[in-house]
This record gives C-alpha cells, sequence and structure tokens, in this order.
C-alpha cells in the first residue's frame, strides 16, 4: 500500500518538525544549554514514534533509520532556538502548530498499529501514545510534571482521532482514508480547548495531606 | 505449559488492576485531571510488565495487545478516582493491595523471563524490575523521588520473590510451581516492613553540599 | 571480527563499573537507601547500553543476559557507597573516571550501532545515547533536569567520539580501529570542559514568565 506508506512519511515528517521545534523552545525556556536544547528537539520531536515503535518490535524505529526524520527534527530545533524570541511573540501560532502535530502524531500512530496487526484497543493506546509520547518525555526531562496529564486537554483528542482510524474499518473505510477526518477531529478539538480555556476535569479535591504515601 | 501460562495471565490480571488503582490514586492526590488519572493508572499498572517485555524482545507485549489487561487497568483507574475519598480512609487495605501486587508481579516477571530462557541474574533482574517499575514510572510521571528507591523497602521483598522462582528449578521444582511460595514471601516482607515502619538503611550521611556535582 | 567483540566487551564493562560507581555516589548524595543505590547505579551504568540495545532491536540487551554486566554494575555500586566519603575527597578522580566512562561508550555505542547495520547518521546519534544516557536516567530518577542537558558539556564529546568511529571507514579505516582514537578524543574534549569550567552556551535569555505554557 505505498498511497498510505507516503501518506505516513508526511505525516511524521511534519509531525516531528513541530515536536522538535515545540521541543527546542521549553528547552531553551528551562534554561538548557546549545546542545542540550537540539537534543531535547530532538527527543520532543521522535520520542512517540520511537515509544510506539519499540512496543510494537518495529526495530529499528524509522524516526532512527531514517535520515529525513532526524534532519527534519533536528533543523527544526535549530531554527527554533534562534527564532525563540520571535515565536514567543507568535504564542497562537505555536500552539496552533502543537494542536496539529497532535494531530498528525495520533493518527499516525494508530495508523501504524493498525497495519502492523495490532488489534483495536491497543492501536488507539499506541495512537495516544505516540500523539503525546514526545511531550511526555520532553517534561519528565526539564523535570516538571507532564503538562498534558495535569492541566492540558490533550488525551481527549488524541483518543478521538485515533479512535476514528481504528474504527473506520469497521464502518468499510480503509484506515488510510481516515487519516485526514481523524486528524482534523483531533486538532479541532485541541484548537478549541485552548480557545475556551478548557482544563480537564478534576476528582474531587487534591488530598495534599497523604501526598507523601505511597 | 498451559497450566503455567493461565498462572501468568491470572496474576498479571490482579496486579494490573491493583497496580492501576494505586496509580490513579496517586494521580489524584497529584492534581492530575480525569484522563491524566486513568492514563496514569494504566501505565502504574502495566508499566512493569511493558519494560520487562520490551527488554526480553517478547514485543508487542502482552500488556498491549491483550484487551483483558487494558481493561483490567482502565476499569481498577477508573474505579480508584470515584473511590478515592473512601480508599483513603482504608489506607491499610490500599497498602496491604500493594503488598500482594508487589509479590505478584515479582514473581511473574521472573516468571516470564525463565520461560523465555533469559540466565538466572538477569531473570532475578526483571523480576525485580516487574515489580518496581511500574510504581517508578509513576513516580518519574508525578514529578518525585521514586518512594521505592528512596523511602520504603521494596526492592528486597521483589528480590527475595524472584529468587525464589528462579532458583526452584536447581532445587528439582518447576519455577511455576515455586510462584506462590515467591509471592506470598514477598508480601509478606513487605507487610512486616510496613507493620514496622522499617526504612532502606543508608550509607553515611547526606552530603547535600555537593548535591549539585555530576 | 572476534578481535573488534572482544574490545566491545572490555570497553562495555569498564565503561558500566565506571557508571555504576557514579551514579551510586550520586544516589548517596540524594538521600537514597541501600538498596536504591545498588539499583540507580546498575540503572546508571548499564542505561545507556540498554537503551541503545532496545532501539537497535538486539533483545533481549547483552548488559542484562550477561552476568559479567549485571556484576560489573553491582559491584561498582557497592563499593562506591561504602567508598563514598573517600571518592567525595577525591572529586577530580572521579571526574576523570567519568570521562573516561563517556569516551568508552561513546565509541561502544557507535561500534555496535554500525556492526549492526544502522545508517551513519543514526549510528552517531546511538553512540550519544549510549555515552549520555545513563546519566540521563540518573537524574530522571533522582528527579533533577539531566546536568548533562542543563549545564555540562557531555553532548559535544560523545558526539565527537561517536563521528571518529562512524565516519572511519568512509576514511578507509575499519570502525574497530577508530574506537581507541575516538575514545580519547572525546574524554579529552570532556576533561578540558571540566578544567576551564565551560559550559554550554544558552541561546537568549531565560523566559521565565512563559515557562508554564506548554
Amino acid at each position: 500500500m505505498p498511497g498510505s506508506s507516503t501518506t505516513q512519511v508526511v505525516l511524521d515528517l511534519i509531525g516531528i518538525a513541530v515536536g522538535g521545534a515545540a521541543g527546542a523552545l521549553t528547552a531553551v525556556r528551562s534554561g538548557m544549554h546549545y546542545m542540550g536544547c537540539l537534543l531535547l528537539g530532538l527527543v520532543t520531536g521522535i520520542g512517540g514514534a520511537l515509544t510506539r515503535d519499540v512496543l510494537l518490535g518495529a526495530v529499528p524505529p524509522a524516526a532512527l533509520t531514517d535520515w529525513r526524520y532526524l534532519t527534519a527534527g533536528l533543523a527544526a530545533a535549530l531554527l527554533a532556538q534562534h527564532l525563540h524570541p520571535l515565536l514567543s511573540r507568535v504564542e497562537r501560532v505555536v500552539d496552533l502548530a502543537d494542536a496539529v502535530w497532535l494531530g498528525l502524531f495520533s493518527v499516525a500512530g494508530a495508523l501504524k498499529a493498525v497495519h502492523l496487526g495490532a488489534p483495536p484497543m491497543a492501536s488507539v493506546l499506541l495512537g495516544v501514545i505516540t500523539g503525546i509520547g514526545g511531550g511526555v518525555l520532553r517534561d519528565v526531562l526539564v523535570d516538571r510534571k507532564p503538562v498534558v496529564l495535569t492541566q492540558e486537554i490533550y488525551v481527549l483528542p488524541a483518543l478521538l482521532g485515533s479512535l476514528v482510524v481504528v474504527t473506520a474499518p469497521f464502518l468499510g473505510w480503509p484506515s488510510g482514508a481516515a487519516t485526514i477526518p481523524g486528524a482534523l477531529l483531533c486538532t479541532a478539538v485541541r484548537v478549541v480547548a485552548i480557545r475556551r480555556g478548557w482544563r480537564g476535569p478534576v476528582v474531587g479535591r487534591r488530598d495534599g495531606a497523604s501526598e507523601s504515601s505511597r
């Protein structure tokens, strides 16, 4: 299926570049040095795809062996470092790119899992992991709680986008054809969440007193 | 060996459910939102087994492809979130479940490593990794030092449980038959450690002044 | 090629021992208990090689199945714990050992990637990952920003050492023969960086106000 394979590569390249830029920006803000920013950008860009491929046994991961992926991630991290003051002024553009990145990676992750024969539930989970994995790795490396788990709504849109790709074959659509609607749905939900300032719902109150117990 | 395989599945399912609940409770206390709690619960529940399977090359890991495992982890995380105020009142029950979880996962991890032909020393280490891996991942994701490494005694019981499973064949017992005594020993040591308030011994004093050097 | 394979094993063993000692020292300073220090030492020692092997699909990783590696890491972590007050007085020796460790692991990582057929760019990256991976894991587990990304110059020497190994075949040298010059170059750059007190360059100023945005 060469068509969907090309789709996969293009989705991955754009996603890795946006992720690389987002990771480098966080690294700059976190006070990392030049090489640290490059590396954190690369890890953010390819981290989700790496995790997915390791879990699927698709090793060595394409994100590592394909020089185009590495180049996209590193070039974006390099550019983002130098354009940092500019990018901070256009925060909305960065947020939008970030939402597009989430949509692209979630559907690409779910699509690859489906292609490699993973069962539906695992494919949806792998879509979510691919979508948010880079951001989680980035936050762990700058030593803060992952924002995707604590404040911002990322898991829900990644879940919806992955669900579209995984359920499409049951409705008679090929998974490949469902990537664009899936990515659009994911990105749209994310953009609405940003615009409306939605925060994920929290069950009960914080129970700080018990924080230290296991 | 269908018997030990069924044993493995049952041990894994119970362990994943208890881990999922423990992870979700920590996530709620850490102020994570609804989806974050679900995901952190799932990661805590299946994290140890995922790490073991990736290291053994048993990919895609059963914890990911088997819908029963995912369902057990997610359902337990869901329930624990909603029962959070109740569970906080029965801290002792949670501690006990946690000790049972440690025992189940340690022996299940060592058993799978033995079955896949890993050498004894690696199998013991994989038992420990399976037992404490989910808790370590959870603590990294809520941005704190893993309690299993800093305060509480988890490594020692996991080590003892794994040792029982791995050394059993040398004494003429099949590894499968050693799972129940191994898990019981691990859980018993953990429970005694909780009851007596044991803390792991620390070598020398803390040397805070040098903390920032590599 | 038994020669390069023996080289690989010896490089790995020394590297794992030095890494194990460095990890255990950090763990002691971070207030971890006895078992925590042993485990953190082991993870620091074999973490880089484990990550490389998992990414290359060389599983189960030799660092896990070969009892010599586990023994080297654990023995070094054990010794370092007990010699902690002594080692703190000879900080320069520890720094030097650390620089040797970086050199050994970077070239060993790149060499294995080349041997397993990874493309040049991926091999260089895997050399860097092997060199700094253990230190990054260690810092994540003691809950601080990885010093290799924020303060100290580690990535550049690891990159240079890996480049020597990976580019050697293009200049008519076997990769194996390039390991010693590669490791020496890496260690030399690291030692100079320590002596001169070099810090990695930072792009622009810290932008603390935007820290909390994604």
